[in-house]
């Protein structure tokens, strides 16, 4: 496992839970890839010139950025398959080695929240029929929704992603903070949170879009913008986010 | 009940089955009235004229635009409590009535989706203390989660709810269409989109928050956003979202 940090964590984990030998972990940083090896058995490594290359897979899960320097460093006599866990990179950065793939899970991970592997969907894209059936046989162990994904639906996925998950969030961050400076408590906006969550697990999203701007009521959204006023980056993603749900309703 | 739409049919049916008894239903349209209020017992009207003045209470849950035109056409002498179900209309709008009020249920509605009204925040606020406590008693017999709250507070809550929910679900709308142009299922974000909810249930969204943007990955946003270049109103969503995820990364 090379990278210590959310993804590599809990994979790393869930690879250990289904029986799987974890040889190494590597990071540039020899105490978090003690933290992540040690309790399950591994050896901690921070240069690459350490590492085993008689093992069955060699998973990048460093960030992005990393991903070609770390490969670089990797000898090219790998026996085994090579893969990364971007949403983003294109497969064909591992061309270097024989046999290379991809094992993207498509989830949020937080090192302090525990999740259920089995529910991630986990994205695969090999080289060679033999890769993928390894992989595909790895991802069926901890997860039940693993499914091939070429390099350009895999963007479209992660990109999807951040749309559903990392803006969302930001979208939920904005809410507290203006209920925090009225002195009222996020817990109250909670409930309609999770039943809008909830909603779209059964219904089509553009289907069940509610509001003032699904339902054009302008005076209502005015007043969203006159209240906005003081925190004009707000008031820019209300009138964007506006305009996009009418748009959707308008193409409907 | 005054209104036959989602907030209207969801709010006479909790009430309803709290024991209370709904005497009349108003709508422009009789038959929309006919349809909330005949499985209620209660009388279809589509003319204001008609409405039985000796009731406790009469809700306006109506259009935050036509909350001033109905209440122009109330009798002034009405004895029962006058409230609206809106976030964003001051309670001052119902002035005319001696005893006001508002009872804004912090929910998204949709009439094909049962909801568990227990658990949804009520926003109550009234002209005077009688009248307060008449909402409190009424509130406390549908909702778990009733609190006091002035107008000021209330649109606070209600551009934090437009955040939270229905911005939340237009960025779920835009993940839903980006999958299906790439012959991807929307399922598999679903697992993301619960997690990413769940996980603010018991910890602050600014913390958990994830993605290239808080990463500052900025290659990853390049890449998002030269894949977006052909919608051009999501790729700028995207840009103003990255931003403020990472101004609010700034100011922790």
């Amino acid at each position: 496992m090379l990278g210590s940090g959310n993804v590599a964590t809990h994979l790393a984990n869930a690879l250990a839970r289904a029986g799987h030998r974890i040889v190494q972990v590597y990071s540039r940083n020899i105490e978090n890839a003690s933290l992540l090896a040690h309790p399950l058995g591994a050896q901690a490594i921070d240069d690459l010139r350490h590492l085993d290359t008689v093992v069955d897979m060699v998973i990048l899960a460093v960030s992005d950025d990393a991903i070609p320097s770390v490969a670089e460093q990797l000898p090219r006599t790998l026996s085994g398959v090579v893969v990364h866990t971007s949403g983003t990179t294109p497969m064909d950065v591992l061309q270097p080695f024989s046999r290379h793939g991809v094992f993207y899970p498509l989830q949020t991970f937080s090192k302090s929240k525990a999740v259920d592997f089995r529910s991630i969907p986990l994205a695969l894209e090999a080289s060679d029929d033999a890769s993928m059936a390894q992989l595909e046989a790895v991802a069926k162990g901890i997860s039940d929704a693993a499914f091939a994904c070429d390099s350009a639906q895999r963007l479209a996925l992660h990109v999807a992603a951040v749309f559903a998950c990392n803006f969302t969030n930001h979208l939920y961050a904005v809410a507290a903070a203006l209920l925090e400076r009225n002195g009222l408590a996020f817990d109250l906006i909670k409930p309609l949170v999770m039943e809008t969550a909830q909603k779209i697990m059964a219904l089509d999203p553009a289907q069940v879009q509610t509001g003032p701007a699904v339902r054009g009521d302008q005076k209502t959204m005015d007043k969203h913008l006159e209240f906005l006023k003081k925190d004009p980056e707000w008031q820019r993603l209300y009138g964007l986010l506006s305009e996009g749900i009418q748009a959707t309703r308008n193409k409907r």
